[in-house]
């Protein structure tokens, strides 16, 4: 049987085949449409699906059940779209809307949610039952799997993980509030201090790489900070102390039995984990008979959205 | 069909008869052995357990199974206590050992876990499937029931509440952590800040309420910030705003129906949720669209260690 994944944003939905073993068979990508009319949207994505599975030589009948991943909040037991600011979506009923085009069951939920599913069954996380994903993007998102399930909260409104102050009265976040993780471990929130860095040290090999403000990206202080910039390794460092404190939280909260690193800052591999798991161990709650947990990179990449989304779908 | 719930302290045992309603029958209390010799202390309570049932006229047979809530770091799946400071206990088997004696099933959680777990069932929370209890005492506990099940983390080590931090760098927690909520919404911490204060302000109402700082308790400021003394009632308001910081990080991680509060500073009642309630709706996170918890005092007050730890085995 096979499954199909949907993962929507702001600019394009991309959509893909995969088997129930979790091979990812064939995918495509369209825009979205600008209208943002969810009824437009749910027809695309059904021509979409039709148009793939065709080409792929795939009847109906073999196509087990559809999943979404869709930014914003989600009520996936309803399978509606409370609210997605990108999508100018509020109240909008995507899963029953794609199931009476298709015909087949429609399950939906957040994209960092999928992603975490997804990393969990098939990816970094594949080992274990229990795990914490933490996406490291423009924002910080994450999911929780707790013995294989997603954890979504009452009304699937939980697991806003980036919304977690550990700087009270701190920087200001996306959400209102201050001090969140967010506001200290999302790729903004690093561009942000290494430009403050950068403007306090006009010798820092990061002028280099990055030869005016406006050129500076998450790589800068991580990329200088390996050829022995100090003020970039002070970026780095604390960059790397402020997402382990979030961590660290997470661990004592959740206690999994790994913590999945996705996003853009995630292409830092060792040079993040390495250290981060140093100041996990050092920080979290317990003594030597409690499990810690590993700290892992996320390897479903650009496929986590489709293959977490048919992961809603994909029996266990 | 009558459920045995046993709440063991570092100084005493507490047992009691739950019927399969949740309306507790009997207790009594015993000395918890000082030897701290677990295999001492299961056959006090298999003997407490016998002496209650025969006192109530109760058979061997109409006794389902045994609960077991105890403090430290437990392993619920194996029953086994990994670690209890209080109790001088590592790697204790305590559920199969009292299994054996007494021939019955024996479940064990954690004392904040299965107060949760009771506070839901049947107490503040019964309303509700999807709860946090933190409790607010010498230190700060929590306990986590999801979909009317006890959360607890990869081997029973999660929903370290307390030990979450909030003020990077803050105040000194007695997990070796800087910043933890506990250094901030215990009674411990209160007591402290009450001290700060009082030292401070030598006119303040709180030196006639509490003559000597080491008459200072948790009480101390509420009382005097209720009589309008101003040091008092900022005592209070910071008080509540660094419990609120952490409840509102609950509240975006877990999104559940109600947080229940226990513990001794939860005798202020409405002075304690009101404000709480309102520093929660402004700083969790999302719109119109999201569900707001309730805010509650725990109502079990002494018998939810008993009630909570007989609700481990008490079927749905």
């Amino acid at each position: 049987m096979y499954y199909i994944g949907v993962d929507i944003g702001g600019t394009g939905i991309k959509t893909g085949i995969v088997k129930d073993d979790y091979t990812l068979i064939d995918k495509s990508s369209i825009p979205t449409d600008k209208s943002f009319d969810y009824k437009i949207i749910v027809n695309d994505i059904a021509k979409q699906i039709d148009d793939l599975i065709a080409k792929n030589g795939i009847s109906k009948d073999e196509v087990g059940a559809i999943g979404i991943g869709c930014p914003g909040a989600i009520n996936s037991e309803k399978g509606i779209v409370d609210y997605a600011n990108n999508l100018y979506w509020e109240e909008v009923p995507l899963a029953p809307a794609l199931a009476e085009v298709t015909g087949k069951t429609v399950k939906i939920s957040n994209d960092a949610n999928v992603a975490a599913l997804g990393e969990t069954k098939c990816g970094a996380g594949k080992k274990y039952h229990d795990t914490v994903l933490i996406t490291l993007g423009t924002g910080v998102g994450g999911g929780v799997v707790i013995e294989n399930k997603l954890f979504e909260g009452f009304e699937s409104k939980g697991t806003e993980l980036g919304h977690v102050v550990i700087v009270r009265n701190g920087e200001q976040c996306s959400c209102g509030r201050k001090g969140c993780l967010e506001a200290y471990a999302s790729a903004t929130a690093l561009i942000r201090d290494t430009k403050r860095a950068m403007e306090k040290d006009k010798n820092s090999l990061m002028w280099k790489f990055s030869p005016s403000l406006d050129k500076v990206d998450g790589r800068t202080s991580f990329e200088c900070a390996k050829q022995g910039d100090a003020t970039a390794q002070k970026v780095v460092d604390e960059y790397i102390e402020y997402l382990g404190e979030g961590i660290s939280n997470f661990v004592n909260i959740f206690r999994p039995q790994a913590i999945l690193l996705g996003g853009g800052v995630c292409a830092q591999g060792e040079y993040l984990t390495k250290p981060l798991k140093k100041f996990v161990h050092e920080n979290t709650y317990g003594g030597k008979n409690i499990p810690e947990p590993e700290i892992l990179i996320a390897t479903l990449g650009n496929n986590a959205g489709i293959i977490g989304a048919a992961s809603l779908v994909i029996p266990d």
